[in-house]
């Protein structure tokens, strides 16, 4: 053990312990004095935030605190702006209680609608309604709740159906993947993929057509659906999702432009594709990810709305 | 257009737009009065950053600010814990100028190494001594600094010795893959790979014998090594990297706790495999985020220090 941990191991004279249940360095509740009560977490902002809900909390309501509690929910949002969301609920934006207020990060929107009660099943009945009418008035933009994620909510419902996925990547290299298997249990529905990068591997693996590769290039409507109806094939599931596109920042030209993306979903029924224009401004690293969630996307909205 | 970007788009009188090279919301750069000047940013952390750099600090040097300035090289290291690098170079943490502090996030170490100086060559010039002597005692450890990332440094490997990638994940599911592709220029040595979740696409795009998927278990070194050697003869690629693991929360057996990660490596000279055992407590999230550095950093080790 060297020095240096021996020394994070020390602890202020009277100090109790607040154990850390996912990193080594504890933390302290310690009362040098009346009317004196220090708290120290580590710095690592998900372990803080562990021992917080799971020690400070109960810590202080046992010492009497946190009699009036804010309560919230995040309703989740894609395919809207910020500002256009904002404006169809605009009602609510000055409602006392519950409060609704608008946030936006990485092209998704978030209404978060919290409660001042004296519980949470009283802040929850306060919450429920507005959340409701909201969500109405969003209809298939809204997407989730809370923890949910567009991967999370496309699993629940291929897990619903009994339906498997697998997908095929190309400019996103393997962050769709990422993004489903990021949700423990998604083994259930979700088989796996190819990242097809180099055209080597969509003709190989994929059997996406040497020719129209050369005719359409690679990031083309046509060869996004080649590539689901490939990998949908290559991994026998229901459902085949595919993303083509120019992330940038090089690659582009006049006709393709960075930014470029097209989604391909076959199913049993067939296979359609999805044109994205994203601004080459945004990045690399954001085109790729809207990319990816679009594609997401583009599977809810077919999962929930059918063929029909 | 909505009435809220309308708003949106009003500025007081008298104040200069600052330019959002990212994004749609510009800031602005305002003197009401004099000694008094305000600067306002979007709140999109990437957003504001950018505009820092390329509009308020160009405008606060011509206004005289910066004579000073502090510049800092930030030092990356894997595979050695915080306390025990900063062990290691005790020496130095206590220097005037430059400064040595480290830091630590998601598995990797850092030590930001900052020099007060009146321009930045003249930071340079304080920084490298430091800088080079630290490299020296880490080691192998000692992965790049600034903006590398082990995808980025094996990258830059590979294309140096214009050799070529490719991945088979399964308890990642793509993040591996994700990592390689945020690097621009990827294209060049990294031509994709295999998502191979489900065992039935470990046995069959990749060609992992079943037999020895069932009597080992799809968590064991030989099929890491059976799915690198796959991935590789599949995609042609001079080296295929494989992972395969129990990311949590469930799937753990007393043999096969979560947090137990095999990664396989093949190549030209044969195929071998590395295993990890991650703490359970760190979660689904970083045992994957872990395995996929460490898959980096297993090649990046390799391509330095070859079969010799």
């Amino acid at each position: 053990m060297s020095a240096s941990n021996r020394k994070q191991a020390l602890i202020p004279q009277g100090a109790e312990i607040l154990p850390n249940p996912t990193g080594t360095a504890p933390g302290i509740i310690w009362q040098p004095r009346a009317n004196l009560t220090i708290f120290t977490f580590p710095g690592v902002p998900s372990e803080m935030h562990r021992m917080w809900e799971e020690t400070a909390v109960p810590y202080l309501k046992s010492q009497g605190w946190g009699k009036q509690i804010i309560y919230s929910r995040m309703l989740r949002f894609w395919n809207v702006s910020e500002s256009a969301m904002a404006e169809k609920v605009s009602a609510y934006l000055n409602l006392p209680n519950p409060t609704v207020a608008p946030y936006a990060s990485k092209g998704q929107v978030k209404l978060r609608v919290s409660a001042k009660a004296s519980s949470e099943s009283e802040a929850e009945s306060l919450i429920e309604p507005v959340a409701k009418q909201i969500q109405e008035i969003a209809g298939l933009d809204y997407f989730g709740a809370d923890d949910d994620t567009l991967a999370s909510v496309v699993g629940d419902l291929l897990r619903k159906s009994g339906e498997t996925l697998s997908v095929a990547e190309s400019c996103t290299g393997g962050t769709l993947g990422g993004m489903l298997t990021d949700i423990a249990g998604s083994s259930d529905y979700f088989w796996g993929g190819v990242i097809s990068y180099d055209n080597s591997v969509k003709a190989g693996i994929l059997g996406v057509n040497s020719e129209d590769l050369e005719k359409y290039g690679a990031v083309s409507s046509i060869v996004a659906e080649q590539m689901a109806v490939g990998v949908r094939k290559q991994l026998g599931t229901t459902w085949g999702l595919s993303i083509t596109g120019i992330a940038g920042p090089g690659g582009g030209t006049e006709t393709k432009p960075v930014g470029l993306v097209y989604v391909g979903l076959a199913g049993e029924n067939g296979v359609e594709s999805f044109e994205f224009r994203f601004n080459p401004v945004r990045g690399r690293s954001l085109i790729r990810h809207f990319s990816a969630c679009n594609a997401l996307d583009s599977l809810r909205r077919k999962l929930i709305v059918g063929n029909g």
